[in-house]
């Protein structure tokens, strides 16, 4: 047994037994080690981004992190946009990163380049494997941290040599690590946002991390039913348990005004599990912060504390028995449905949202294009949501690969705009060669739209040709329907409803990739 | 005229004038900026790999560095790959890195992340400008290390504040900064390789650098002529001037039985812009050093000395006149030029080697399936040859991208691995965009054929199911043909010799990009 065999074994040890790889020649001993594992799913991205993002939708619906494979610093680096986004969701994921044969280093060879630096500002941890002897150990710290909750990426650096050498006798074998659970919510400041509520005075729960699902989302609705509390999640979110049935949670605009007029009214801010309000950028002459003065802004728990126990131990301070009501969401009122004619972002939105199948997850990177699926999301049949959480374009696509392997059994729709899913479009690939029943709808709006509108509120009136070239992303325009069929995966192009509508029903009848062009 | 007009004015100053770009919010001013500019070129990149990559090949051929334009951490990220190949090739660059404002930064948004930190490992030089005040200051600085020669990386982070800040009254108006040229040659290290050639020992003059190309690389062939010294350059170089009427330079072999074999009579070892010959990567068993035991290595001069001077000088040490005669490169023999069947690399190198343009420039990220062209590439019509110089795949499509916008006048031939050329697909669109003169090659193997050969290397003789699959890129099939539709790049595949040969004509004889996908 090698080194390689060893971190392989450690990882299958502590039940992380999917590993999204793009190798190169120092992680040779790491895949031959892989293929001594059958249990170990490997997954192939044909570029790095893919492999951190599909890590990522795979370890938000999972629930436990998988392992990535990354080649040197390079390697690394085109994996750090994902990794950003990942670290901003807390996502657990471990990832290995090879480097030269540790005798190897000192001659520089052209690959070489300090990969602890490119690592550590999208790491929670980082560390590099002395030897084959220590290496189980050193993978079990990488593993213990990542998955101390909510989850945090860990990124281990695996030398060539370390990898290759057999394991001295006697040493320890491949173990689980003990899971490290989530915090205890603090009495004090569950008492503190019961008398906030109390107050009388306009209040706001404002949730993130596993607050968004399961018995915390379950208990906040009854909070809100019982008490009138408003609730509120944050603009970008790991994973909302979304729709008929579920607690609705309104989405906190990303547009600053939007922002501050939706927190204008609020006396408390109690945050659970989310971060205080911040703009996403500065502007000339609009705040950062976006809770109106005089606003008491409290913690009740943060990311890392027991969010289930914290909001059911809020709705007890409360009195609230835990068979009590919840609030409800909206009902889509089936006339806002729209059957025919030219094919916008609205009608996409709502018709995406009406046939939305059972359990699906969506994987939402429509930025500007699917912002109102945050209303009509919540009267949609009951789904998870994924969102971007970090800013760095380019989730949509990955992230729905790694949700698809997290869940073989459930619909996977990904609302990508067109702009943001170039820059990891190699992901429709590892789509095709893994089957992964994701179906996208790209909003096909050809420019980057955010940009034209964030212009204006940086005080840009004008725009000339240097510009809009930057803008913009016709001339060409990009073709989807190619794109998708290049890497394997059927797609269809759409101008109207009808034939939106129909190839939507269409994709949602079927099993496997499927991409649709809505042209809007 | 605010701090984002400065520092456009101050790179026009400079003679900076095409920006490659991938902006976002924090960019918008500097994009407005460009805007006012007509004389600045803006080049759009669909994902960040392409935008440095582009810089890279542009300022290869241009002699000067391009700006870039990217978007806060997570942007620079996905730039790294190709900053690093650039790092590697010494190739001069200038990245503007937009930030939060300032004051924001504090507030931790989402997108917020240590920029310096992700800039530093793949930078010779990162600076942050503090206020529009000093700005053009910084920028200069910048500019003058990227500048020195041979060239160097420097990124510097503009916060979006100091970008829409007006300049107070009185600031520096946006000034040349000198040009800092290469350092003298040193003449004992140049005697001391003058000896070396006159000890009748076996002498290699490995070249780097400039000395690949222009009166260096022309007086290395007359002192190759006159005493019998070998010539060689490295396995990976920025830019070869090549083919017959130029000087012919055997690469050092990238395999490393092969490397040590071609250093083995060597006992004079003299680099010249070169670094002593290293393993690319270490293997279980060989050296990391692969010339010979024994034999003397000396630094004539490095890739930041003046060349041209160096080896002029050497030749004049030498007794050599200006005009003797250079040694002349082996003639392709016309027999050797495949005329039909199953299209295979030999042939594919073959073919293209023959009908290779006059002063094409050849962006070679062909990996295994194209090494042969290093020997056939000599004999071709005279040529510039732009390799991968860092190892960091991904560098073909965005290298020829830069080099046509640098020399419209020229055709561009990238011989594209299918594998690597997956990681920056999106440079076809900015190819199509620009309407630039790019032919593109497509050595469709269907796998990652480096990793089949590396798998052995390091040993592992047996490969199943996991490894196979993260080996090749079949199941499904890319379909190239496909890929450059999507993006607006007219293409064909071909499967024989006879249709290789007609395909490869007519995209030679036509402008505009253009991909033949070689089913190999």
């Amino acid at each position: 047994m090698n080194g390689a065999d060893s971190l392989c074994d450690t990882l299958l040890a502590n039940d992380i037994d999917v590993c999204f790889a793009n190798p190169g020649t120092s992680e040779m001993h790491f895949v031959a080690a892989l293929d001594r594992k059958p249990r170990m799913r490997c997954v192939l991205g044909l570029f790095e981004g893919v492999v951190t993002g599909a890590a990522d939708g795979y370890a938000r619906m999972a629930g436990k992190p998988a392992a990535t494979l990354l080649h040197l610093g390079p390697g690394l680096g085109n994996a750090l946009a994902n990794l950003h986004n990942a670290k901003r969701a807390r996502t657990p994921m471990v990832n290995v990163v090879g480097d030269h044969a540790t005798y190897h280093v000192q001659y520089d060879a052209p690959l070489t380049s300090d990969v602890e630096a490119v690592a550590r500002p999208m790491s929670h941890w980082v560390g590099r494997i002395e030897d084959a002897a220590s290496l189980s150990a050193r993978a079990g710290e990488a593993i213990r941290v990542a998955r101390r909750a909510p989850g945090n990426i860990a990124t281990l650096i695996l030398p060539a040599d370390a990898a290759w050498t057999d394991l001295p006798d006697g040493a320890p074998a491949p173990a689980a690590v003990p899971l490290e659970g989530p915090k205890a919510p603090d009495a004090q400041a569950i008492r503190a946002a019961a008398d906030a509520i109390r107050s009388g005075q306009t209040t706001l729960l404002l949730l993130g991390g596993t607050a968004l699902h399961g018995r915390a989302l379950a208990a906040a609705g009854r909070i809100a039913h019982a008490t009138g509390v408003r609730l509120a999640c944050e603009t970008s979110n790991r994973r909302v348990e979304r729709g008929i049935t579920r607690t609705p949670l309104p989405r906190l605009p990303y547009p600053v005004d939007m922002a501050v007029a939706f927190l204008r009214d609020v006396r408390h801010l109690v945050l659970i599990g989310a971060s205080r309000p911040v703009a996403f950028f500065a502007y000339p002459g609009k705040p950062s912060l976006m809770a109106p003065e005089g606003c008491g802004i409290q913690s009740m728990a943060s990311v890392e504390h027991d969010l289930d126990h914290a909001l059911e131990w809020l709705a007890e301070e409360l009195g609230i028995a835990s068979d009590a009501p919840q609030i409800q969401g909206p009902v889509l009122d089936s006339s806002d449905i729209p059957q025919s004619g030219r094919l916008t972002s609205a009608a996409v939105n709502r018709i995406v949202a009406h046939l939305l199948p059972e359990h699906a997850i969506v994987c939402d990177e429509s930025i500007t294009q699917g912002r109102e699926l945050s209303t009509f999301g919540m009267s949609a049949r009951p789904h998870d949501w994924l969102q971007l959480t970090g800013g760095a374009i380019g989730i949509g696509l990955p992230m729905a690969a790694g949700a698809a392997i997290a869940c073989p059994e459930r619909k996977v729709v990904t609302l990508q705009a067109d702009g943001s899913g170039m820059y990891t479009v190699q992901a429709l690939w590892t789509q095709a060669r893994e089957q992964l029943d994701c179906v996208t709808v790209v909003y096909a709006n050809r420019t980057y739209a955010t940009l034209h509108g964030e212009m204006k509120n940086v005080g840009v009136q004008q725009m000339g040709e240097n510009a809009r070239r930057m803008l913009d992303l016709d001339n060409p325009s990009l073709d989807w329907v190619h794109l998708a069929r290049g890497m394997g995966v059927e797609a269809v192009r759409v101008e109207t409803v009808e034939d939106f509508t129909r190839a939507l029903r269409g994709a949602f009848g079927r099993k496997g990739p499927y991409l649709i062009e809505a042209l809007i």
